[in-house]
């Protein structure tokens, strides 16, 4: 595996790659590596035949009261896990690289990022997109993996895509789960005793509004009622915002109908955590496991 | 000379461009070619393999009560000249590809455009940064090409083309000038009559100000206000800005030092103009006609 840490290195590397007709598989990430990330690479080791993987805890995406100093690192196992699973590139830039002193250019996606995460974490989102306009240009990938997990983002960078024109194919993978359901992510660790048990309800809570839907409940009022009152009972939970919207602008919706969005956000603790689910109401008898409400880990 | 309107069909076309081992130069324009487009193009020709010249009157950079309906057209006459100047490709995309009713996504480069131009036309350099973008992605130059008229614009793309790490050369060109100074542009057709003989006042008061400096005036204030009374005294013009700025941050400086820009923007009768010409105090006596304060036309 190489392991670049210098911009112009990455980019002449990149393009040496694009010379040789290979397909470049891409997978963004923050580093401190969960089975989430993990069944991105291998989806990637399967369909691409260079994969980058990229490791920087982008700073633009924090707030000021965010977590970005204590963000959990480690670099050693990361470099190890990457190996073992015959990763090419492991690019991780520093961030006077990435953001000298008088950076200026962002990248905003309008309207999409106005709901849910965005309300709660301004200009988030734009740290999202701006990182990545950057990392592609950098990297120039054919296919980039994200995870179903932060489902506003990957709505995000899907219309960023079009917008912009890019040439990028995007995959998004289901939520990788732990045993009791949680979805994976870095931020867990930070999760200990009762903490942790309660971070699971999270998941069953989607798994109540499914049932919901599944039992003929659309009045989407109701159904988010019902996911406070299921979440509220722990003492430790915290209800950031619970959602229940359309899946092409992420606009509430009233009555649930076709493809739904429901997305919770809550502290668990001094945690925030995601999860979402996507319902589609007419389908909801077959395959509501389908998407990303199954326990355990998935295979890809 | 081919002639694509469509953008999947660019995007196809560039790829084997790219695959070839071209080097693609690329001209982006609105159109409504003259002397100073063509300047770009000749210097395309001779440095690149393969040249695309982009026709697209962008709506997202006008203002809401700015001339993006009654902007210049001839499409006719841009393809006979586009043709004579051995270009390779047109591309010509419509407004309803270029932005489908959903779209959301901006570029923006921040400070840089808080000031000159940006002031009075607030939104116009996102408009450009965006389509830009959207027409980098589309059409993969290596090198894009672009007029020292729009100094200010000139800035904001190289700040751009840096700080989101693209892979493209930027050439600016020095700006091309009737036989009475007057900077090209498409606008200059709104010109007529006296307006169009008051119009050439704009390049002489930028010769006033160099001359100034060369005589060791470095005082902006005193600089600007002679600029100001040499223009207000012609009826037809209303000033918009006279600015001398840094090179860097395009920052209101006081006195005059090093490579300095001096930027006019003012309405003759309804057109908005602009002119400037960048100043080295140091070198002020050997190289002030060098930045574009020649009257008529210049060579590539």
């Amino acid at each position: 595996m190489k392991i670049i840490d210098k911009i112009d290195k990455m980019k002449t590397h990149a393009r040496i790659i694009k010379k040789g007709n290979k397909l470049l598989g891409f997978v963004p990430t923050m580093g401190y590596l969960h089975e989430g990330h993990l069944s991105l690479i291998r989806a990637a080791r399967k369909q691409s035949d260079v994969v980058t993987v990229s490791i920087f805890v982008n700073p633009i995406q924090f707030g000021q009261n965010e977590d970005y100093k204590k963000y959990p690192r480690d670099m050693q196992r990361d470099e190890e896990l990457l190996k073992n699973y015959g990763v090419d590139i492991l690019f991780y830039p520093e961030k006077k690289d990435m953001y000298p002193a008088d950076f200026s250019t962002y990248v905003n996606v309008e309207k999409l990022t106005d709901g849910l995460c965005g309300k709660s974490r301004v200009g988030h989102f734009r740290g999202v997109t701006t990182v990545l306009v950057k990392l592609f240009e950098i990297i120039k990938p054919d296919i980039a993996y994200f995870g179903q997990k932060d489902a506003q983002q990957a709505f995000v960078i899907k219309k960023m895509i079009k917008d912009l024109n890019m040439d990028i194919t995007m995959k998004i993978l289901p939520t990788v789960r732990e045993a009791d359901g949680l979805a994976m992510s870095s931020r867990n660790t930070y999760l200990t005793g009762t903490l942790r048990k309660d971070a699971g309800l999270l998941n069953r809570s989607l798994i109540l509004a499914a049932d919901l839907v599944r039992s003929g409940e659309k009045d989407a009022k109701k159904i988010i009622k019902s996911i406070k009152d299921f979440l509220l009972a722990s003492p430790n939970i915290k209800i950031d915002y619970i959602a229940i919207t359309d899946t092409k602008e992420l606009r509430d919706i009233a009555v649930v109908r076709g493809e739904t969005l429901v997305a919770v956000s809550a502290f668990v603790g001094k945690t925030r955590l995601i999860d979402n689910v996507i319902i589609n109401e007419k389908k909801a008898q077959e395959n509501w496991k389908y998407d990303g409400l199954l326990s355990g880990r998935q295979a890809v």
